[in-house]
C-alpha cells in the first residue's frame, strides 16, 4: 500500500472520502483584512458534516479498514466531535459504533453521537477511566479502535482540509493552524508539502495547553497535566508519531491567551457571521498577534470546527480586539 | 425610464447594482430538513455587503439618482440596517452621507454608520423625532432622502436577492420571507412573479408588530402604535405602497411569538452555524410552525441579515425547538 502520508496517499484519502464529506467553503472579510493588514482567507471546517473537521480523518480510517474488520464495529473514546465522527462514519459505513463518553461530557455531544444511532458507554471523567473503559468495551465487542490523531489514516484524512484550501487559493503563502493532538497540524503540514511547498505553516496553540510549543522547543516531547483553556478542542497532548511530524515540518508555534482567543473569537462572529467553537479562533489569535510579520501577505486559516455549546457560551465577556 | 416593478425593471436593477452587492450563497442543512420534514434552502443574506439585504435597494436608489441629486450627497433616517445600506451606498459613490439616528440606537451601529465616513446627527427616541431632525438636516444639506422601503427603487433592489435565489433553486415553489415595513417582501412577491410565477409567497411577521398580518386580514391598513418583539428589524409599518403589493401578490402572513423566532434562531446557529439577527429567525419560526403544510416541498427562506448585537443577544434563554 502506498504511504499514506505522501502526495499519493493524501490524494487517495481524498478520492477515498468524496462521498463522506463537503467541499467547505472559504471566506473572507474586508473588515478583517483591514484591520489585520494582511489577506485572511477562511477554509470553513465549521460547516463540514458532523460540524468539524474530524469526519476527514475517522472516514479515511473507517474505509481503509478490511471488510472484516469493519464489519466488527468501530469504536473510540471522546468527549468531542472525535465521538460524532465516528458514530457518523460507522453510520455510512452501516456498521455499530461503540463510543466511550466521560460522564462530564455536555449532554448536547452525548445526545448527537446517540443521534447517530452510536452506542454510549458512560466512563468517568479522567483519561485513564476512558481507556480502562474503552479496554472494557473492546474485549466485548472486538470492535476496530480509532485514535483521534495518533494514526496515519487519520492524519492523512484530516490533510485533505488544507489540500482543498491550496485548490481554492493557490496564493496562501501562509496557513495557520489550530494544534491539540497534532492530527490537523500534521495533515495541514504535509498537504502544504505535497501541494502548496512554497506555503509556510504555523500552528497556533492555547498557552493552557501549550505542550506542543513546549515539546518543539525542548527538541522533545512534553506532556501537560493540567490545561487551562477555553479552546476545548485543544487540550489533549500530542503523540510521538505527531510531534515528530511537526518537529520535522512545522515553521512555528504561537501561543495565546484565552483573552486573545476570545477576542477573535468575536471578531469571526461580527465579521464573518459565522458560527465556530472556541478552538476555531486559535489561529486567528495568533495571526492577529503576529500581524505586522505578515503585513501584504494571504494567510489561510483553517477553522475547525462550529459544535459550540450555545448554553455555555457568553460572548459578552469579551471585549472587541483593539488595533494599534 | 421602464416600470421598476416589473421583470425587466427588477433585471436592470441587478445590472445596475452588481458591483455594490455580492450574490450571496445559498444553504442547508439535513438535519433541519429531517426535523421540518421540507427541503429548505436558506439564503443568505447575512453574508451581504453590510451584513443585510438593505445594500440592494439602497445602491439601486443611489444609482437612479442624478448625477446633480446624487452629488449633494444621501440621506435617510433608521437605527440599523438601511443607515449602514445608505453610508455604504454612499462611500461607493463617492459622496457624502447625512444620516439621522435615535439617540437609543446601539453604539455598535453608530460605530459602524460612521465607519463607512456618514455624518450622523442624533435624534429623539420616536419616530416623529426623527422625522423632524431629519427635515432639518435637509434643510440644511439638501441631500438626496432615500425611504427604506416607501420608494419604488428601493423594492426593485431588493427583489433581486429573490431573484438570485431562483437562480440558485429553481426548484423552490414556496418561499417565505419576513414583513417589516414590506420593502423585502413585496420585491420577493415581485420576484416571484417575474421570475418564479409557479412560486406560492408567504410572509412571516411577529404577533408583537403584526400591523401587515392585520392590515392584510381587514383589507386595508392598520398602523401598530406599540410594537414589542425581539425582531427589532421588523417593527415598522406597511405603506400604502407595500400595501398594496402585498394585497396583490402575497399569499398568506403567518405570525410568530418571540418564543417560537428564538427557537427557531437557535436551530439556525446551531445546525446552519451562522450568525444572523432575530429578524432573520421569523420566515423559519413561521415555517417550523407550519410544516406539515409544506411536507416533502422544496421551500427557500430569505434571512434578511447578521448584524446582531452580541452585547446583547443571550441565546441561552431559548429553549431548542421540540418536534412531535
Amino acid at each position: 500500500m502506498v504511504d499514506l502520508l505522501t502526495k499519493t496517499g493524501i490524494e487517495e484519502s481524498h478520492r477515498r472520502i468524496g462521498n463522506a464529506i463537503h467541499l467547505t467553503p472559504i471566506l473572507s472579510s474586508s473588515a478583517i483584512n483591514a484591520l489585520l493588514g494582511v489577506e485572511v482567507i477562511f477554509k470553513c471546517e465549521n460547516f463540514q458534516k458532523i460540524g468539524a473537521f474530524k469526519i476527514r480523518g475517522a472516514s479515511n480510517a473507517a474505509a481503509l479498514l478490511s471488510p472484516e474488520e469493519r464489519a466488527r464495529g468501530l469504536a473510540t473514546h471522546s468527549s468531542g466531535n472525535h465521538a460524532q465522527a465516528v458514530a457518523m462514519a460507522a453510520r455510512l459505513a452501516g456498521v455499530p459504533a461503540y463510543i466511550v463518553m466521560p460522564s462530564n461530557s455536555p449532554r448536547v455531544k452525548r445526545a448527537a453521537v446517540r443521534g447517530y444511532g452510536a452506542r454510549i458507554t458512560e466512563s468517568g471523567p479522567r483519561i485513564e477511566d476512558r481507556e480502562s473503559t474503552m479496554r472494557e468495551v473492546l474485549t466485548e465487542v472486538n470492535a476496530s479502535f480509532i485514535h483521534p490523531y495518533d494514526d496515519e489514516r487519520v492524519i492523512a484524512g484530516q490533510a485533505t482540509a488544507a489540500k482543498e484550501l491550496f485548490a481554492q487559493c493557490p496564493e496562501c503563502t501562509v496557513v495557520f493552524g489550530p494544534v491539540g493532538g497534532g492530527g490537523l497540524m500534521s495533515g495541514t503540514c504535509l498537504a502544504a508539502r505535497s501541494f502548496s511547498p512554497g506555503t509556510v505553516v504555523y500552528g497556533a496553540e492555547p498557552i493552557g495547553a501549550d505542550d506542543a510549543a513546549r515539546s518543539l522547543a525542548a527538541g522533545h516531547r512534553i506532556t501537560n497535566t493540567v490545561v487551562d483553556t477555553i479552546a476545548d478542542g485543544l487540550r489533549t497532548n500530542l503523540s510521538d508519531r505527531t510531534f515528530d511530524i511537526l518537529r520535522r515540518h512545522l515553521e512555528e508555534i504561537i501561543t495565546v491567551s484565552d483573552d486573545e482567543i476570545g477576542s477573535a473569537l468575536r471578531l469571526i462572529y461580527e465579521r464573518l457571521k459565522i458560527v465556530v467553537e472556541p478552538s476555531s479562533a486559535v489561529p486567528l489569535a495568533a495571526l492577529i498577534r503576529e500581524r505586522h510579520r505578515f503585513a501584504g501577505k494571504r494567510v489561510g486559516i483553517i477553522l475547525s470546527g462550529g459544535n459550540v455549546d450555545l448554553d455555555r457560551i457568553d460572548l459578552s465577556i469579551w471585549k472587541s480586539p483593539e488595533f494599534d
